[in-house]
């Protein structure tokens, strides 16, 4: 199929999720063509004949033709009725959304789940204690309950009430021999004797799930893996979830349904890789931003989406696993960590407790750039926090060619005088910019000086694109890309740069204000989550997000609210120690202060 | 349609349920028409032409005729899927078990619902806090839950998780004024000031329930209702239930869930008739058997089924309503008082409460005649309790022409010469025996010389119909009768309750032997529960079942386990002195007691 036979004038906008990939092609155009064209690799066996039925894609919004017949032999009316359709039938006929499900990717998404590793002294929440009971008789007819609290060293330790439905029969098939798992005065598992006792730490960013299966006992960790939050399909950002769970009946469940479903898959895939079995996860700590938190523990967004903004609750919560349908041990536990306000959330916290950052002595910054970027400020036995909107342009989001960190997406940029190099993310053929490049692109701009203050492309390189609006620069010919297309950055794309690393680096001014300190004043800048290890540092200082400090003061931490959620599963002193940085920190509103608009134009230029 | 037209020389046994009654026909009479001749009235406004749709039964198991094309366009695919058949339309062509739901029956059960009244310092377990908070600006950020805390006299209270998914809606909508129902350190709602705080007591019967609805503050009585326990549907008594849980995948689920759908319909109900709203219902106490308390708990019964029975749990519980299904307040509590054994369940613990045996001076016997029979002897400051396997006969089950307290129903009889008295429920022609019936039937055949000591019918009344196997008294000719057929009494029906009051009369004795005294020492004498009320003491003393004590030691106090779960509502301090009580209550395990065999042997004759 050529997109040239079909009725032009007018083009049709695709965006791929969770990928985030864009691509306009004329109506008519298949999604399976659509993705190729934009470099998306999908699984389609047959070529796209229609026979495979492998090329599964969900529609989530926009017109595309009705089910093929070949569609409807391939798909269950279930399926169809859920959005289901074949990618190689389908054809766009105005702008469409769809979700492309992981079985139907060809190239795996690089989610980065290491953080640093830290040294801990174990205090975990959960301990074994091994029992044999004495089985019941004519002489001897108490209850299962009470006789297992006999064999108990706490024999007033309260039990969860989804232990007591197989209670007797674990009981009885163990030979009364069990491991209990005991959180405090709490028994939340009846296990057969010698079955280690298992942890779950997530960190549940907007797009990104990261989740690693910890050994309680040890602290050993057995296995890590990531997944896209599937909740990218009802919006990419945070705004655009709580106006669909607002906005729509059930959808707040839904939202949490998805999520519940994928950590469970996900949970399935570790305990499977470490030999085990999810009944044996007897306590998981859950970190996500403030919307994150609510929409997976059931809680009220609305007023999240409302001035002022506040959090339903901020404190931390221990809830049942269960309750929340997540398929653990039936008596687990989600510790949820406190929430800061209602955009500086327990991903915060948590990042702040994986990077070390509880007893801080020297005037240190902690940011981790999202849409979203988090900041916190540590002086002189103080500490300040603020939350700035800076958009999803480093998640390849609102640029022209952007993309995720996916396969094929140009990570690194250098421009060398008319040469003009590129690093893509697994070495592939280009088909678009991840944050990383977008980063380093605009910032070789500005050092080749082809970038003017306000972000207008200057100058007379072979790679430029003039045009009075949207002029572009030209980073991968169409003859070497992956796509048969250019990847390109506009001026348009060098301006939502321009809004995000102004927002951060006013966010950072402000606080530095708060404080009564310059810049230079800072000794330490922390640097998290997975764009902020990918970043280049000297780039992002030459456009002047970060401040120019001697570079040995910054550190990229990886995602240290994944390390932080791991070890809030191995001590109980540092949850209360979380409870307490979250109870003290100084939460700044942005737009209260009268100089933010100043400090964020000034920092808008290049 | 006549029976005559159809094959003969095989009948079909239809019972009817939730009343039990049966009746023998033969095949293909429809099951409306077997009501009739068994006496049983269903609404059938179109006089059984298949046009009306108001017989609705369940089929519960047997052969009946396929769905006619009558049902097929008056009944629904899922009606039909679920077993729901039109009484006019179905016919039946072996022996048939069938659910009449409520709104089938043309007339009401009788189900008695009221204890003695009891004077009660309150100590309730909900109280009641008012109160205001401030709402969010952007000079107070604070997240909703923690300006709630900040209005709280405690602000370290914790809350029910049920609460939170309301929280910020609830606060809002409320205008920031709330009232809130605190329990100990917990807050379990979050309602709109002067919002009247309630409690739900259910007596859980195997056969029926009794729910009474009580404002928190006053302990007053706000409303009282009755229904049938509909597990009744899957056996009637506690170990055919038993039996189904264990023999059926999801059958203790299905067991749980029937039953906690009618208790939510029998909640909503007395909230209507109060004017209040289930939401109101803050706290609720529910009092059966060990395994009504276990089933409706999610708790396992198969050990209860299997020597030595023991129960899962007796311990006193609290879950949350919500966890359970109950439609109740989302954050309410269920609490269920303490069970003995797995035999002597918390309905007894609730009905020593209702009848005020807390602290006994005198030597006295309480006991609840049921399927089980449960015994009590307090003497010289100690407890000992007992359960008899009484059987289902004074419950109408076992016996030819038995049914439950329904209309229609024989309660009384006296036989005085050649004349034969009977009442019955409503006035109403008769169409069987009720427990009382059957009671007063023995006890005045043996008071006429009729009944020899082992159960057999002797001498020479014109209602006495000999026969070698099975001799029959004639309680209602056929003429007076409201089905067209006698209501008789059997030797066999002799026989059931000779092993009903057998069983009840050597609980008793070994309780008196376990205390070294005699029957004449007890001083106070308690018959609790439905038939214990209505049945005839004169008649329970004439077969023995019973000691000769003078008539005002005895006390027949309704349903005491329904005024003892009223009470748990109201007092804290009862709830502890009920798991005293339990804990400290002698179990004495009848099969284990060498001379029980002797003891009930001799007490088995009249």
């Amino acid at each position: 199929m050529t997109p040239a036979k079909l009725p032009t004038g007018k083009t049709c906008e695709i965006i791929l999720q969770p990928i985030g990939r864009r691509i306009s092609v004329p109506p008519g155009v298949t999604l399976l063509e659509a993705a190729r064209l934009a470099g998306v690799e999908l699984v389609a066996i047959c070529g796209g004949e229609g026979i495979c039925g492998t090329c599964r894609v969900r529609l989530l919004e926009g017109p595309v033709t009705a089910p093929t017949l070949t569609e409807q032999a391939e798909l269950s009316s279930a399926d169809l009725a859920a959005g289901i359709r074949l990618a190689c039938q389908a054809e766009a006929l105005g702008d469409v959304r769809v979700d492309i499900p992981p079985e139907s990717f060809s190239a795996p998404q690089r989610l980065q789940v290491e953080g640093q590793p830290m040294a801990l002294e174990l205090d975990p929440v959960v301990i074994p204690i091994d029992i044999q009971a004495a089985p019941p008789s004519l002489d001897d007819l108490a209850s299962d309950l009470s006789r297992l609290r006999r064999s108990l060293p706490v024999p007033q330790a309260r039990f969860d009430p989804g232990l007591l439905p197989d209670l007797s029969g674990t009981l009885r098939a163990a030979g009364w021999r069990a491991r209990l798992a005991m959180r405090g005065d709490e028994v939340v598992a009846i296990l057969p004797a010698s079955t280690r006792l298992l942890g779950l730490a997530v960190d549940i960013g907007t797009t990104k799930l990261a989740a690693y299966l910890v050994d309680l006992e040890s602290g050993t960790l057995l296995a890590s893996g990531g997944a896209m939050n599937p909740q990218i399909a009802y919006g990419e950002d945070v705004i655009s979830r709580i106006q669909y769970a607002n906005a729509h009946a059930g959808g707040a469940a839904a939202l949490q349904s998805r999520l519940v479903e994928t950590l469970n898959d996900l949970a399935g895939n570790l305990c499977r890789e470490a030999q085990a079995d999810p009944q044996q996860v007897v306590e998981a700590v859950l970190a996500g931003n403030t919307a994150m938190h609510h929409l997976f523990a059931g809680l009220p967004v609305k007023q999240l989406g409302e001035s002022p903004y506040v959090a339903a609750v901020s404190e931390a919560l221990e809830l049942r696993a269960a309750g929340l349908g997540l398929r653990l041990s039936p008596g687990a536990k989600v510790h949820l960590p406190p929430n800061v306000a209602g955009y500086v959330g327990a991903d915060h916290v948590a990042m702040l407790l994986g990077s070390g950052l509880l007893e801080v002595q020297e005037t240190t910054i902690a940011l981790d750039i999202g849409t979203n970027t988090e900041i916190s400020l540590f002086h002189d036995g103080r500490h300040w926090a603020c939350s700035c909107a800076s958009g999803p342009a480093f998640e390849g989001a609102h640029i022209g060619d952007g993309m995720r960190a996916a396969p094929g997406a140009v990570e690194r940029v250098r421009i060398d005088g008319n040469a003009v190099r590129v690093q893509t993310i697994g070495g592939q053929p280009a088909v678009g910019i991840c944050g990383s490049g977008i980063l380093d692109a605009v910032a070789e701009l500005v050092k080749a000086g082809l970038l003017d203050r306000r972000g207008a492309l200057k100058g007379g390189h072979p790679r430029l694109i003039p045009d009075s609006k949207n002029a572009a620069f030209v980073l991968v010919e169409a003859g070497a890309s992956g796509s048969g297309r250019p990847v390109r950055v506009t001026r348009q794309d060098v301006n939502e740069i321009q809004l995000a690393k102004g927002a951060i680096r006013a966010g950072l001014e402000i606080l530095l204000l708060e404080a009564g300190i310059e810049a230079p004043d800072i000794r330490k800048f922390i640097v998290a989550g997975a764009f902020g290890t990918y970043l280049d540092l000297d780039s992002a200082v030459a456009i002047g997000m970060f401040p120019d400090l001697p570079r040995p003061r910054f550190r990229q931490v990886g995602n240290a609210a994944g390390s932080g959620a791991r070890l809030l599963l191995l001590s109980s002193r540092l949850r209360r120690e979380a409870a307490e940085l979250a109870g003290k920190v100084k939460y700044v509103e942005l737009a209260k202060r009268p100089e933010f608009m100043r400090v964020y134009v000034r920092a808008l230029g290049l």
